[in-house]
Order: structure tokens, then sequence, then C-alpha cells
């Protein structure tokens, strides 16, 4: 192997940013999360992964319910506070403008272009880290950035994290269409 | 709530694309994946969702381990073809040059810059795809794509994966310092 062994704390990078939205003790919290990925297509699923001493927790067990919110790179400033201040030290439930999920009562972001609403389906107990799975029970989506009805990244403009080094990364050039460009590989 | 409602097959986007190395029938096979997430900080632990009916899902029952591979764009093409073909349609083992991971045996990819290998700790069973949970116990870097030791996302150069419109994308431009940025939000 041409390649050398580094820290096992490695990553599969980059990660999407997002903002996970709970009700805790009655008030919305909001918590900044890279660790997060869909898990099951149907029904759609959603897992995210938080470091068991975190606020946001306790109110994930206590509801059942949680929201997964997209924000744009104008956030940026917003989101990296909710990962810098816990709940327990400050009240972050004024930091954007909260509408209630639905589905599920858990608190959205009107900000954030897409926002989805989970139910709690699942909790797997790792050493350190909570892993909540939940069913997306709702989606809603910012019209002016959607294009046929459909979130168009490009409007959006999420952005990522990377780690160890703590960056975050917009979204680059459109590079190619995926389950297609593969098909002609010559081998 | 100014957001429409959407479909519920919702995705916290842009995912990262990884290749999964996994010894089926003892052959090295590659999938891609973009639903994949860190899910642990100590030990580093790792989670892929792969729908059941997969050729890969076998040989990480079997072998209890697999390798998340971190491809740059220059592996655009071969690893959206890993998506398009099965292993059982295909032998899949010949597309990159395979290194055994030192600690578990499962087959690293040498031609993507970081390669991590993992030792499967736990399986979560959902309605459609079953979740894998493997701790790092390896993890390697082509030190050309490294600054200071670390991996260089810049000199990395991953992709990310958006759905349902399917589609890669570049990483863009760095645009700020994670637990950093927030410090002075003016609220």
């Amino acid at each position: 192997m041409k390649k050398i062994s580094i820290n096992e704390n490695a990553y599969p990078y980059p990660m999407p940013m997002v903002v996970l939205g709970t009700l805790v003790e009655d008030r919305p919290n909001f918590m900044a999360v890279g660790w997060v990925s869909r898990v099951n297509f149907q029904p759609p699923m959603i897992a995210v992964a938080l470091g068991k001493g975190h606020y946001t927790n306790g109110g994930i067990h206590a509801t059942g319910a949680f929201s997964v919110n997209i924000p744009g790179i104008d956030l940026m400033a917003k989101v990296d506070y909710c990962g810098l201040v816990s709940g327990r030290d400050a009240d972050k439930s004024a930091l954007f403008t909260v509408v209630r999920g639905e589905k599920t009562g858990a608190p959205l972001i009107e900000e954030c272009p897409l926002s989805m609403e989970c139910k709690l389906t699942n909790v797997l107990e790792l050493p350190s880290n909570e892993l909540f799975v939940g069913e997306i029970v709702g989606a809603y989506a910012d019209p002016n950035r959607c294009s046929a009805g459909k979130p168009d990244i490009t409007k959006i403009r999420p952005f990522t994290l990377t780690m160890p080094d703590n960056r975050y990364w917009e979204v680059g050039a459109s590079a190619g269409k995926a389950w297609s460009i593969g098909k002609n590989l010559n081998r």
C-alpha cells in the first residue's frame, strides 16, 4: 500500500450541515449537526448521531419527534452559533422563526429552505453517542428555492462540514449525472 | 408557514459519495454509497445504510468487516459504475487496485485518497434497509493528498450526491471556520 496509516478518527466527508429542532421542556431548541444521513428508502427515514451529553437528546426522548432543517449558506453564522452554545445555557428559541410541524409538533425553522419533521422510530445506543432514527412524516420547502416542485440545490445553497479541520464549504459545480455517467465506462 | 408541503421522500443533502468495499465469497466487491455518516466519536464509528437486496450485505454479515473509501472526483465514472452494476452480475474486483486492510482483511481501494477499514459492531434492521455500524480500526491516506499529516479536502477533491435529481457536485469554496464564525453573532 502506498498510503500511510493515519489516526482512526477519520471522516466520510464532506458532511451535510443541518439544524436539528426539538422541543425541550416545551421550548424550541436548535442544534447544529453534521452526522446525519438518510437510512431507509421506504418509508423515508433519517438518522442523526448525537453525543450523549447534549441537551437535545432529552427532548427527542420525551417528545418522540425532531426536525431536520437544511440551512442555506446565508444562515451559516446562526447555524455555527447553534453548535457553540448549549440550550442549557442559552434560549435559542428566538434565533429563527419557528413553525410547528403539522404531524409531530416538532419546531421547524421557517428560514431554512427545506425542513423535514420526523417521528422517532429507533434509538441505537453507541459508546459515546445516541443514534436517533426517525421516519420523515412531513417535508416542507420554500417554493422560491424549488424547480419543478422539487428542492433545487443551486437555489437552496446548502453547505458542508469537514473535520478535523473544522471548515465549512460551499457546494461547487455540477459534476455529472448519477446512475448514468458510469454506463459507458471503458474498462 | 410560507413553505409548501412536498413529498416526504426528502434528503439531508448534499450527501458524501463513498465506495464500500467488502469480501463476498472471497472476492473483493465494491458498491457506491451516499447514505453514510460518522455515528460515534470515541471509538470512531461509521454507519452505512444499504437496501436489503444488495449483494454487499451478505459479505458484511459473513466477514464482519467493510471498508469505506473516499474517492476523488477523478474516479467519478468508476464510482458511478459501481452503483449501476451488481456484484452478482459483474466482477468488480479488477476495477481498482485492491489492498487488504491490515486489521480486518477488508478490501481497500488504493486509488482512493482516503480509506477506512471497519469492524462490524451493530446491525439495525429497518423496513427496507439494513444499517451497518462499524468501528474504524484502521485509516489510510495518500500522503500527497494530506497537509500536515491530515487529509486535505482541497487535495482529495471528494464529491457529493443530491437526490432525487441524482446529480454529483464538486466541493466549492471554503466558506468559514466551524465552531468559530458564530462566536460574534450579533443577535
